[in-house]
C-alpha cells in the first residue's frame, strides 16, 4: 500500500475534473482507513468545483457520499475492523465541546465542523480531500456502519441527500396522522417522499411540472400537486403539517406557506440565499406558521437513518457512472437530468484512462 | 335600562372619534350583558379608525380590551352572574366546528372568528361594536373571568397586548433555563418582559435606543441590547432560544435571527406586511432556526393568562384617560408616547361633553 493516492480533482475554477495524485495523513490512533468503493455525486460537489460559494481551495477532490471497506484501524478504534462496509458523509470532525456538539448535532458545531473536503484538518492543518479517490482516513467517530440489508452503492447518497431529508422529518416528529408535502423531485425530494411515507405520513409531492404522478406514487407519494397550477395550490390551503422544501435555487415561498395548516412548518434544506420574493408576515401570524431551516444531520442521527433504511428497505434510486464520466455527469446534473443521484463506481479509478 | 347605547365612533376615514348612539342585539340565552368600566386603547383601534387595512365598516366603535361588570345573563349562562367583573378581548365568536376551534385556538378559526368590532355577528348578521361604549353583549364562551387579585383597569390591556405576548411564550414552552429576547418596548413588549421573567427565563430587551436600561430592568429584563449597535448584536450571536419580536412596522429580521441559538425561533406578533429586507436562508439552515408568527390567543389560554397574572402579581402599566381625550391619545400613540397602554375610564362617558 503506497502513500500516493489516485483521485480526481479540480485544480482551478472552470477546470474539468481530472486525475490527480495526492497523499493523506498517516492514520492516527482513532482513525479508520477506508478503501472507497462508491461515491455519490452531490450538487455541492459541482458548486465547490465551480467556486460558486467563493471559498474553494484548489486542488479540490470532491465527494461526501462515501461508501467503502475498512482496510485498517487505529489502536483505539473499537467499533470497526478490517472488512466492514462503512460510510462517510459531509463531515469528518467537529470541536466536540460546544453545545451543539454535546447534543449530537455536530453539523451545527459553533466552532465550524470539518467538512469532508475543502476543509482543514483540526489537528494537523492539512487540507481535507473527499471521496473521488481510492482511500480516505477518518476518525472513528465520523464513520457510519452500513447495515447488511442495504445495497452499498445505492446507500452512498443517503450520507448527504438522505440525511438532509430525514433529519427535518424527525425533528418535526413526522408520523402517522401527519400530512407532509415535499417540494421538488430531485435527489433530496425523492428521498423525502420515501422517508415521509415510511414514517407513516400522508405524502404529497409538489412539483413544477405535470406528468410526474406515476413516478411520484412509485416513490411513496399519495398525491401530487402542480405548483404552477394556482387552483391546485389554493385547494391545498391549510392542509399540511410540514412542507419539506428541497428546491436548491431562489423561489417564492408564499404559495407553499399557504398550504400549511395551523402550527405547520416549512423547512428549507437548500441554501437559497436571501428569501425573495418577500415572505408575507400575515401567512405566518394568522396561522402560527413557521419557516425553518435544516442542515444535514448529526452522526448519531445518520446511523439511525441508515438503520431506518435497512429496516424499511429504503435506498436511493441511483445511476451508476465511471469516474471518467464525471464531467459529463456534472453537465447532466445542471439540467436535473438524473434519477435521482449519480454514484461513481470507484473501481473505475483503477482502469487506465484509455480503458 | 334603555336600548339606546352611548359610545364613541368614527364615521368616516379621517374623521375624529365622536359621541355616537347605537343599539345592540337583545340578549340571547347564552349571552352575558356587561356594563363596561374600562377599555384599553390598542394600535389596531387606530388602524381601523384610519381604515389602514382597507376593511373598515363605518360607523366604527373600536375597543377590544374590555373590562366590565355583569349586569344580566341569559338563561343558559352558568359561569357568570350579575356583579361579576369580566373581560372581553379581540373576539366574540367563532365557528366552533373547525379544527383550530376544536383545539381551543379560536383566533385561527378557519371560518374567520368574529371580531369584537368591525365584524358581523354570525347569527343575526348585525355589525359588531367594540368597547368604547356603555355596554356590550357577548356569548358566555367568549367572556373571561377577571381574578380577584387583578386591578381591573390595569387588566384591560391584558386582553389583547397581554395575550399576544403570553401565547407565544407558552407555545414555545419558555421556562427556567431559557434565554428570551423581547424586541421593542411598547404595550406588547413591556408585557413580554414581565411574562418571560415570571416564567423563569433569562430576559433581554432589544431596543433601538439606548437609555432604557433602568426602565427595562424594572419591567423584568436582565439585560438590554441596543439594536443599532452592531457590536452588541454581534456579541449576542447564537444566544437566545426565543426572540419575541413586537415591532409593528416593517424591519430587518436578520440581525435578530443571528442572535438565536440552535433550534431557536423568532416569533413575529405584528402584521408587518412583506418581510423586507429579505431574510437570509443561511441564518435559518445553518442553525436550524425558525421564523414563526403568532396571533393573540384562544379563550382558554386567555383565562390561563389572566390567572397567571393574578398568581404572579402582573399587570399592565397603564395611563388612564377619559373618552373625551381619545383623539389626543391617538396622536400620542402614533408617536409611541405612552407607558405602556392608554386605558379609557368609561365612567367618563357619563359626563356631558362640557364637563
Ligand atoms: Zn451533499
Ligand atoms: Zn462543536
Ligand atoms: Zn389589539
Ligand atoms: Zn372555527
Amino acid at each position: 500500500m503506497t502513500d500516493i493516492l489516485n483521485g480526481y480533482a479540480a485544480t482551478a475554477p472552470g477546470a474539468l475534473l481530472a486525475p490527480f495524485q495526492f497523499t493523506r495523513r498517516h492514520p492516527r490512533i482513532d482513525d479508520v482507513v477506508i478503501e472507497i468503493e462508491y461515491c455519490g455525486v452531490c450538487h455541492s460537489d459541482l458548486h465547490q468545483v465551480h467556486n460558486d460559494w467563493g471559498n474553494t481551495r484548489y486542488p479540490l477532490v470532491p465527494g461526501h457520499e462515501i461508501i467503502g471497506r475498512v482496510i485498517d484501524v487505529g489502536a483505539t478504534v473499537t467499533r470497526f475492523k478490517a472488512g466492514d462496509i462503512v460510510g462517510v458523509g459531509c463531515l469528518v470532525d467537529s470541536c466536540g465541546d460546544c453545545s451543539p456538539c454535546c447534543e449530537g448535532e455536530e453539523q451545527y458545531c459553533l466552532n465550524k465542523p470539518t467538512p469532508t473536503y475543502n476543509g482543514v484538518d483540526r489537528h494537523d492543518g492539512r487540507p481535507t480531500y473527499g471521496g473521488y479517490s481510492e482511500r480516505i482516513i477518518v476518525s472513528e467517530k465520523f464513520v457510519l456502519r452500513i447495515p447488511d440489508g442495504l445495497d452499498p452503492k445505492a446507500a452512498a447518497p443517503l450520507l448527504c441527500a438522505g440525511i438532509t431529508s430525514y433529519s427535518p422529518l424527525r425533528r418535526w416528529n413526522i408520523g402517522r396522522g401527519h400530512k407532509v408535502a415535499v417540494v421538488g423531485l430531485g435527489g433530496l425530494g425523492h428521498m423525502g417522499l420515501k422517508f415521509a411515507k415510511a414514517m407513516g405520513a400522508e405524502v404529497t409531492l409538489i412539483t413544477r411540472s405535470a406528468g410526474k404522478e406515476q413516478e411520484a406514487r412509485r416513490l411513496g407519494a399519495d398525491h401530487v400537486l402542480v405548483s404552477s397550477d394556482l387552483a391546485q395550490i389554493g385547494l391545498a390551503a391549510g392542509n399540511f403539517d410540514l412542507v419539506l422544501d428541497t428546491i436548491p435555487t431562489p423561489h417564492d415561498l408564499n404559495p407553499y406557506l399557504s398550504t400549511l395548516r395551523l402550527n405547520g412548518t416549512l423547512v428549507l434544506v437548500g441554501l437559497i440565499g436571501p428569501i425573495a420574493p418577500a415572505v408575507h408576515s400575515g401567512l405566518l401570524v394568522t396561522g402560527r406558521r413557521s419557516i425553518a431551516g435544516s442542515a444535514i444531520g448529526g452522526v448519531e442521527q445518520m446511523q439511525e437513518m441508515l438503520d431506518f433504511c435497512a429496516a424499511h428497505d429504503i435506498n436511493c434510486d441511483v445511476e451508476m457512472i465511471r469516474i471518467q464520466d464525471i464531467n459529463r455527469a456534472y453537465e447532466r446534473l445542471l439540467k436535473s437530468d438524473v434519477r435521482y443521484r449519480f454514484v461513481i463506481d470507484m473501481e473505475s479509478l483503477k482502469s487506465r484512462p484509455a480503458d
